[in-house]
């Protein structure tokens, strides 16, 4: 028998106590294994009154830890109290799954160590892509891979945001508001819609990749918020649509990691990703592009990737668990690659700034007014062999007089 | 030190020595293993002279066995030898590991359960989709669902072929040609073209999502040989592209499984994968759609796959590895789900095939013979409940007189 205790039973946790109980005898012929729950951490047990588990349920931590089991399941989110009872539960012993990308991106090298140091193993397969199989992909599949890049849509809010704007000619309030009514953002949406959700789990997902440890404070964000209709409008002509995309690249040096609004072809595999979906596009030394793409968050496909990592335990993996570097990585927030962008700059004097444009970028597409719409603003395609020769060019445009403002975009085009 | 042979020195066989020297110390900290290739089993010893592997090298299957090794990777592909080849292998208790997929397709299941027996593994990641991790993710990753469907393309070879007929205007003819000289087709593309190929990758991969035995000989089978540039024209009216899909889908009683050309909607996932990709979309009822997708064949991609089968055993993971059921599927050959269907109907007598196709179906859309472009053709989109009600009407329009020829192409419209 194995035993199970849950620390929160919110949309995460029904729905891996529900597969639980689906998947109960699933490994009684082959291990004579039965999954069994035997306690669930609650915060009010009067909200559960009706639940089927509900003499499962408990507001005592100290009844989770007073009950013999096996795996602790954590799908309370957030770093506190989750990382003192993970820590508690790993020196007690007992082996654990969680969805938590905060908490791994925080804390994840330190409780990986403590794991190994107690025998036991913490597993996170759900705190990157949802119930996407892409963590195990890369650490064993992948195995024999150099992995050289990693091209990501890692957060479905802002990804059925923009979707929303760019299909349903909303603007971001709308949607925003929108994707709140349905459920696809939080009352305060600011960790998804500023980028730092997808910069946690990109770091996860690179610090994997590289087997150096990327830091996700460290990481170039910039969030979908100044994103507006004309942007779409300028993606459009260009074939494009516009994804917040978590990236990240290896050098000999450092490792170039990003998570930024980029223009990308409408037609290319992560132009197609709509909606609340997630993709991650691996890219390895021998095996070449792999894409992994499936619903990034919600009850179910969360506790699809829960699920396994709790089978996994019961199989007794843990010749390869997944490990954190010790190695801390070096981030480069500048993208490297010779590169089309977008450039928006609102000023009084077009003439002057159109002829600051040309004489500054080797090729550069101004759109006339008349086709960009606003008199007040120069809206070019510019080729530029590298970021910093963009920022540097901001900088200097900047400090001109007459310009209100300066906004960049990536345009990937393959 | 884990002593490894191989079976076949190709395309494949090199790709999975290379890896293995650039990843031969990998498992050095970890495990104390280092992997050590003894011997190469090829057909001709003398068109080697330059390799520098050439010193392993054998002809003799003898020396194979006599050498003290714990895996043997088959890369020679075929039936015969290879069947016997790994019979003897796992008797003699050595760990397979094989990208054969006619041969699992044909003996997995005896093969599975002889290593069984002999207490070790065979191991054949590469034998579906190429580099993609999909057996390992569907027997691990999804354990916790049931899976309910499985649209996949499967077969490199002729999606290059479908996506040079489609952008490049080609010809089946030319594009067949072009495939050959760039080395994507075989000079016999008969098992590819056919959906010989496709079929024995969609019995492995249903066989084990629904844990019941696909046996690819009862699948129906339709290739790309009747495509042509019409076709085509057809499908981009309804924002469709053309592809060899692997479809099977579970319900209570059998398993529907099909290999034939589809129009999907080009802005649809599948519609998006070109060229030599293959992808697998997985329907999980717990995690959703989830598709997988890469390289379904070359040198790299597919030792990408057999690395990471080695690596398994190295880490010794014998408890999970893959079992086919020893329950035989009863198939479904016939499309069970309301769809539109492209009818194409050679016949001198248009006016009186029109009146048929309208008065028998509910809904449906014929083309002017001006559309069409061809005056002895109906073409027409008609919706059915079912396969069986398309295939009930065509038996009837053949035996009228005037009727050359009927064709029908399933739409999936998402």
């Amino acid at each position: 028998m194995a035993n199970i205790a849950m620390l929160g039973y919110g949309v995460v946790g029904s729905g891996v106590a529900e597969l639980i109980s689906r998947n109960r005898y699933k490994f009684k012929d082959e291990l004579d294994e039965e999954l069994v729950i035997s306690k669930i951490l609650v915060r009010n047990v009067d909200k559960h009154l009706n639940n089927k588990n509900r003499g499962l349920l408990t507001e005592n931590i100290e009844d989770i830890f007073n009950e013999k089991v096996d795996i602790i399941v954590e799908a309370m989110g957030g770093l506190n109290p989750s990382y003192e009872y993970i820590k508690r539960a790993l020196n007690m012993k007992k082996h654990v799954v969680t969805a938590n990308k905060d908490l791994m991106a925080e804390r994840g090298y330190e409780l990986l160590q403590l794991a190994k140091k107690n025998g036991v193993t913490i597993h996170f397969e759900a705190s990157v892509g949802g119930g996407i199989p892409i963590l195990k992909s890369m650490n064993e599949c992948l195995v024999g891979n150099e992995i050289k890049s990693i091209k990501s849509i890692l957060n479905g809010t802002t990804n059925f945001i923009l979707s929303k704007m760019s299909h349903n000619g909303m603007s971001y309030e709308e949607a925003l508001k929108l994707a709140q009514e349905m459920g696809f953002a939080e009352a305060n949406p600011e960790s998804d819609v500023k980028g730092y959700d997808a910069a946690r789990k990109l770091s996860i997902l690179s610090t994997i990749a590289y087997n150096r440890r990327v830091d996700w404070k460290n990481i170039n964000i910039e969030g979908i918020t100044q994103i507006d209709s004309d942007d779409f409008r300028y993606a459009k002509m260009q074939k494009c649509s516009i994804k917040l995309l978590g990236i990240s690249k290896v050098s000999e040096d450092d490792i170039y990691a990003t998570v930024m609004p980029v223009m990308v072809k409408q037609d290319s595999m992560l132009g197609k990703i709509e909606n609340e979906y997630n993709a991650i596009l691996v890219e390895g030394d021998a095996v070449g592009d792999v894409m992994f793409s499936g619903k990034g968050a919600g009850m179910f496909p969360t506790a699809s990737a829960v699920f396994a990592d709790i089978a996994d335990i019961v199989e007794n993996k843990r010749e390869k668990t997944i490990t954190f570097s010790s190695e801390k990585a070096s981030i480069n927030k500048s993208w490297n690659l010779k590169s089309k962008w977008l450039l928006r700059i609102k000023t009084q004097n077009r003439v002057e700034i159109i002829e600051s444009i040309s004489s500054s970028f080797k090729s550069c597409y101004i759109l006339s007014n008349s086709v960009s719409g606003n008199k007040e603003e120069v809206v070019a395609f510019v080729n530029a062999d590298n970021e910093d020769l963009i920022d540097e060019y901001i900088e200097k445009v900047k400090s001109e007089k007459n310009v209100q403002s300066v906004k960049k975009l990536l345009v990937l085009d393959k």
